[in-house]
C-alpha cells in the first residue's frame, strides 16, 4: 500500500499527495507508523521545494495575496503547494482556510495543492505535521511550498524553522505607527511586503516602505542575507501589482544562499532542531497518554495539592520511576 | 547535619537559612538531595508566609520601594524576606541585587532577610530554586516574602504562580500612554502601585492612577478578586507616601481571599501545577545530562542534518531506547 502511495506521490498526484497529509495528520500510531515509513521511502528522492514562510496580521489580505501571488507563479509554469499552520484556530477546532471558500481560482489549478490547518492538534503537533506535509509537497514535486501563518509569536517562530525565506506582509500604516510589529518578528523576516499599495492607499504604502526599510536598515546584519536584504518593498494581491518582483527578490535571495553554502547549512540546522523538537514532545507526550503514568502523575499530584509532599520531592518519585 | 540545620530553619535563624538556600541552589545531586530531604523535613511546619511577587520596569524604583515597603513592615514587628528572579541576569552571570548595595538599611535590620538570585541558571532552574527558597523562608517564620521580578514576560508569569498577591510596580505616565504594560502582565496583577507620586511627578501619578483604575475596570472579573480589585494606588517609594496603605489593601486582599477559599485552592493548584512543570523539567534535564543519551542523540542529530534520517525517524528511534 504504502509502496504504491510512495509512487503515485513521486509521480506528483495530487490526491496522494493529499491522502498522504492525512496519513501524517492522523493522532493513530498504525497511522503515524506508515507516515514514518512513507516518509523514509520519499526521502530517498532528495526533491527541494522553495519553502517560503508567510506571516501577517488578520486582516493585511494574506488569502488574497496568496492567490493572486500563487496564480502568478502557477502561471509561469511553477507547482505551488499552500499549507496553514494556525495553532490558535487547531485549539478550537476550526480551520482558517477550511471555513471560508478562499483561494477560489487557485485552488482550482491542477498545478496548485491548498491544504488547511490540521484541527484540534496541540502546537506540537501542529509543528510535526506541517513539516512533514512540507516534505511530502517536496517529494510530490512541487516547486514552491508557501506556509501561511496568523500572527500569533510562538508560531512565526516555529514556521520560520521550517522555511528557506520568510515573508511578513503588512498594511499600510499612517505616519510613524509600527502596527504593533514585534521586534522578534522583523528580525526573522527576509522581505517585508506592504499590501493594498493601491487607489487611496498607494501613497500611504509607498511612504510605510520607506519606514520600513530605514527599520530593518537598523537591525543587526545576518550571516545569511547578501547585501540590499532583508528588503521591504510594495505590493497589491487586488491589482496584482509588485508581485513579480516579490518573487524575483525571493529567486535572488535564494539563490545567494544557494551559492554561499547557507540554504544548505540552514536546512541541516532545521532538521536538528526538529529533531530535538521531536524528542521533547515525545517525552512530554508519554507523561500525557502513557496510562500508569498517567495514574501515578495523578495521584502524587493530589498528594502535592494536599501538603503531603513537595512537589520536588514528588518529581524525583516519578522520575525515579520513568528512569 | 539536616536534622540540626532544620532545627535552627524553625527557629528562625538567618544564617541557617542563607545555608539551607544556598544548598537549594546547587547543582551537585548530593546537595539536591539534601535539600530535598531538609524541605521534606520541614514541611511539617506548616508555616505560611504572604507571598508577594513584585514585577515593574527597570527605572520605576522597585530597590527602593523594596527598601521603603520592607523597612515599614519590619517596624511594626514583621519579619519580611526579599527574593530576586531575574532570569535574563542569571544567564548573563550577574545578579540584580547581588552587583550593587541596593536595600541598605533593609539588609541591616535582624528582622529582614535578602537573598541576590542566584547567577547561572537557566529558567527552569531558577524556579524551582526560588520556589523552595520560598518554602524555606517560611519555614523560618517570616511573615512576609517579596519576590522581585524584572519586567520579561515568562519570569512575571512564573513569579505569579508562585504567590499569594501580585503587585504591579509602574511610574507616572505623561497622557494616555500605557508604558508598554502588556496586557497579560495587567491581568495578573492585584495590586497596581504608581511610584514617585511626589514633587513635580506628584500629579501626573494621580492622573496615571486614574488611567489604570479604568483599565483595570475593563478587565474581566476574576473569581478571587473581592468588589473593589483589583486596585490602582499611588505611592511615593522615596517620601513614605501611601506605603500604609498598600499593605493594608494586601492585607484585606488576602484575608479575604482565606476567608473565601481562594487562598488554599491557589496554593493546591501552584503546588500541583509545580510538580508537573518539576517532571518536565527533569525529563528534559535527563536529555541534556545523561551521557548515553546525550551521545545517542548527537551522532542522531548529526545523521539527521545530512539528511540520512528524517526528524521524526530518529526521534522514534532514540524515545524507544528511553522506553
Amino acid at each position: 500500500m504504502s509502496d504504491d502511495l510512495a509512487e503515485r506521490i513521486a509521480s506528483g498526484e495530487r490526491r496522494a499527495l493529499a491522502r498522504a497529509v492525512t496519513l501524517v495528520e492522523s493522532t493513530r500510531p498504525d497511522h503515524q507508523a506508515q507516515a514514518a515509513e512513507l516518509l523514509e521511502k520519499l526521502r530517498g528522492l532528495n526533491r527541494q521545494a522553495l519553502r517560503i514562510g508567510l506571516s501577517g496580521t488578520p486582516g493585511v489580505g494574506k488569502s488574497t495575496f496568496i492567490e493572486s501571488f500563487g496564480m502568478a507563479l502557477v502561471r509561469t509554469g511553477l507547482r505551488v503547494a499552500v499549507l496553514a499552520v494556525d495553532p490558535s484556530s487547531a485549539r478550537s477546532g476550526g480551520s482558517i482556510l477550511g471555513d471560508k471558500t478562499r483561494m477560489d481560482m487557485l485552488s482550482r489549478e491542477p498545478n496548485a495543492f491548498i491544504r488547511p490547518t490540521p484541527s484540534s492538534a496541540a502546537l506540537g503537533g501542529v509543528a510535526r505535521r506541517t513539516r512533514e506535509a512540507i516534505a511530502l509537497c517536496e517529494a510530490a514535486n512541487f516547486d514552491v511550498v508557501l506556509i501561511e501563518t496568523v500572527g500569533v509569536g510562538q508560531s512565526e517562530t516555529m514556521v520560520a524553522q521550517m522555511c528557506d525565506l520568510f515573508v511578513l506582509l503588512l498594511a499600510p500604516a499612517g505616519g510613524d505607527e509600527l502596527q504593533g510589529v514585534k521586534r522578534g518578528i522583523m528580525e526573522m523576516a527576509d522581505l517585508i511586503l506592504i499590501n493594498k499599495a493601491d487607489g487611496d492607499l498607494k501613497a500611504t504604502a509607498t511612504r510605510t516602505v520607506s519606514d520600513y526599510s530605514g527599520a530593518l536598515r537598523l537591525l543587526r546584519k545576518r550571516p545569511q542575507d547578501p547585501k540590499g536584504f532583508p528588503k521591504a518593498l510594495a505590493v497589491s494581491a487586488v491589482a496584482g501589482n509588485g508581485l513579480e518582483q516579490a518573487w524575483s527578490e525571493m529567486q535572488s535571495l535564494a539563490a545567494w544562499r544557494r551559492d554561499n553554502g547557507h540554504w544548505d547549512r540552514a536546512r541541516a540546522d532545521q532538521a536538528a532542531h526538529w529533531f530535538e523538537h521531536e524528542v521533547r514532545e515525545g517525552l512530554l507526550a508519554r507523561l500525557r497518554e502513557d496510562e500508569a503514568v498517567k495514574g501515578a502523575m495523578a495521584d502524587l499530584a493530589r498528594a502535592v495539592a494536599e501538603g503531603e509532599a513537595t512537589p520536588t520531592a514528588a518529581a524525583r518519585e516519578i522520575l525515579e520511576k520513568l528512569r
